[in-house]
């Protein structure tokens, strides 16, 4: 009830979209129709449109890191749906006062990060959706976004669907690790070619005991760990962990991914050195 | 005069924005600085700006697949304008109380689609222009986004030009047909590698009277006609019509066009079986 | 205090955005959630996410042809930043009743283009910084989104930093030239291939003297100056000032980068006839 008041109290309630369908074509835009015939009043903001085509870890990835900024109440419509017309079931759920909408293919679960979703319902009522233009392969204009605009405007969840007490889970996997090093590996390489991994600052710092290391990736080995990307002389390689507390890859004023020819994918290999070296590392 | 209020009544008016000037350049920006100067409280919603250059018949395929998403009282901005400095027109018309503004080069009859529009202006009163940056290189800045934003407040569509009876006209070219068979096009290669064609499920349906049928395209047989997507095995290819009930060629979880050699402007050829053969067809 | 009241008075304040962060990561919409959480009534504009990594002119270029077109009161966000984490200052600043948000890099220099701002404020007071979750990477999200939102809701330069007098500055290169002809070079190709160059109409016009010109830029020579882009036949190439009285190279209904050869930094160089020879010029 409490996240329901901030929706109504807000001078507009927010609307995040976040699909794989590019912007060259009509489809973002027809979810937008959808979205404002519905709730006029919405203020919709694109988180990308650019998910690599049915990537479901990789739309979760990007999201995670976009949630914490918008305010309590705001409706996140995800549309990455690899499923559509298949069985898989369409949810909507709450967690910690947002609100989520979208195809159940444990993209939610992702999110969610091992906290149980507050309340999550199966979207089985047809009045909410896009009655005059069903659609069996477009879900995300004829069930998901009149779904999210209903929400958007102060529907419950229980409005709108079922409840149910579970989710399709998926996993984000781990980097494997011993007293000797950790291997991890690049989980996304952003528009600077800066190469995020799966490796944890807390990970990190539990293993390391402040002993010297070597990070053996691509073609580079880096053991320079900065605050900031300026800390190195431009064109320097360096580790530092981003603003999630990520270990990153990257160059100053360079792109790491195409110097050091890291992708997606590439394995990450930290090793510490036990005989003490301070190595320039900080 | 019914359509007037609904654009009164809305919370904000809806502007749309179709365009080829990509997003790198400061010209999407330029147009919406004007819209919201005149419109301070319309709600703009880009359809894309990624129109490959000067293509008036990808724009309208565009559009034609998001227009009827939007509420009635919508101001559409169009802007593919290859002929920018000769003499043909600048035109808003109203279909079905939808607002279009743009340069009249075929666009807007491809979308009226055999209807003729309700009303047509030229735009011939530079009042409504933008007067103290007149440009003849960038009429979408100049002229029809000043123009669109008067009629998002609520002018009318005499206020901002003289009525005229008729617009340039451009024809969507349709497949060849007989009884053995269909030849017809791709239209549009969408983000996922889907290959819309020009054939209609109707069309379609009128011939095939039930029989077995083969479809030739790129480097691919296609004998399968499924309801979604993930009716095929997963990098099986299918054929469905989506959810504008035209023909689409489309791998589950693939991409066709890589995969079968198909492009826009591919031909595709159907051909029906008069033995009765189910060849898994439904 | 005039420009406050314009801000005030607008039904929402307007904050753009211009970055070079891409749209496929999710940096700019954790800088949008940052903004609307602060200021929920904003209406934020992408002037566009695309600027090539950490290119200041380039962003500079882009919004020196949109500013003018937004209305008084506007807040201008321009992050992009290669100097965060070292030494380098937050500003904000007011030029004609515009607000400019960003790093100290030398931008807002070009953009106020030899006048001087009308006030300048050193973002130190971290009370307006998002408090919760500092990063030293990514001072967009943290430090200037906020003070963006907190300028656009009302909020003095005087609140947010404390008065400076001076900003880091860069000069755009002006082209050279003696009474025979002017050296300069292309600053920007658009998505239409359409190549601007650093020669101003008034600079072109003050040398020219009505005298015939020979045009070597790329693999070609132009000779031909028009007014709109439709002057020349379909595929001829020409020049012409842009919207902003900047000599730009042309091929109507073409793309003049790729025919022509010519990349940002080509050299454009122009030789004036003083054998009187018409040429086909205007």
């Amino acid at each position: 009830m409490q996240h329901q008041d901030a929706r109504l109290s807000a001078t507009r309630p927010i609307i995040t979209l976040t699909t794989d369908f590019g912007n060259r074509d009509g489809y973002v835009a027809a979810m937008k129709g959808t979205l404002l015939s519905i709730a006029p009043e919405a203020q919709i903001v694109d988180v990308t449109n650019e998910v690599p085509a049915q990537d479901v870890m990789g739309a979760a990835h990007v999201m995670a890191g976009v949630v914490p900024y918008f305010p309590a109440g705001t409706v996140h419509l995800v549309v990455v749906d690899p499923g559509v017309g298949t069985e898989r079931r369409g949810i909507a759920l709450s967690v910690d006062g947002h609100f989520f909408v979208g195809p159940d293919n444990g993209l939610f679960s992702l999110l969610a990060n091992r906290r149980h979703p507050d309340s999550i319902v199966e979207l089985d009522r047809a009045a909410f959706w896009l009655s005059d233009r069903p659609s069996s392969t477009f879900h995300g204009r004829y069930i998901f976004a009149p779904v999210a605009a209903h929400l958007a405007r102060g529907r419950s969840l229980e409005d709108v669907g079922s409840r149910i007490d579970d989710i399709t889970t998926m996993h984000w996997a781990l980097p494997i690790s011993d007293r000797q090093g950790i291997q991890g590996w690049v989980v996304h390489v952003d528009a600077f070619g800066n190469c995020i991994t799966n490796i944890s600052r807390e990970a990190f710092e539990a293993i390391r005991e402040n002993r010297a290391f070597k990070c053996y990736a691509g073609n580079a080995i880096l053991d320079r760990m900065a605050n900031t990307y300026a800390r190195a002389q431009p064109g320097d390689n360096l580790m530092l962990f981003n603003s999630e507390d990520a270990l990153e890859l990257a160059i100053n004023r360079g792109n790491a991914s195409e110097m050091l020819d890291i992708r997606k994918g590439t394995s990450v290999n930290i090793v510490f050195l036990d005989d003490r070296q301070s190595d320039g590392n900080v």
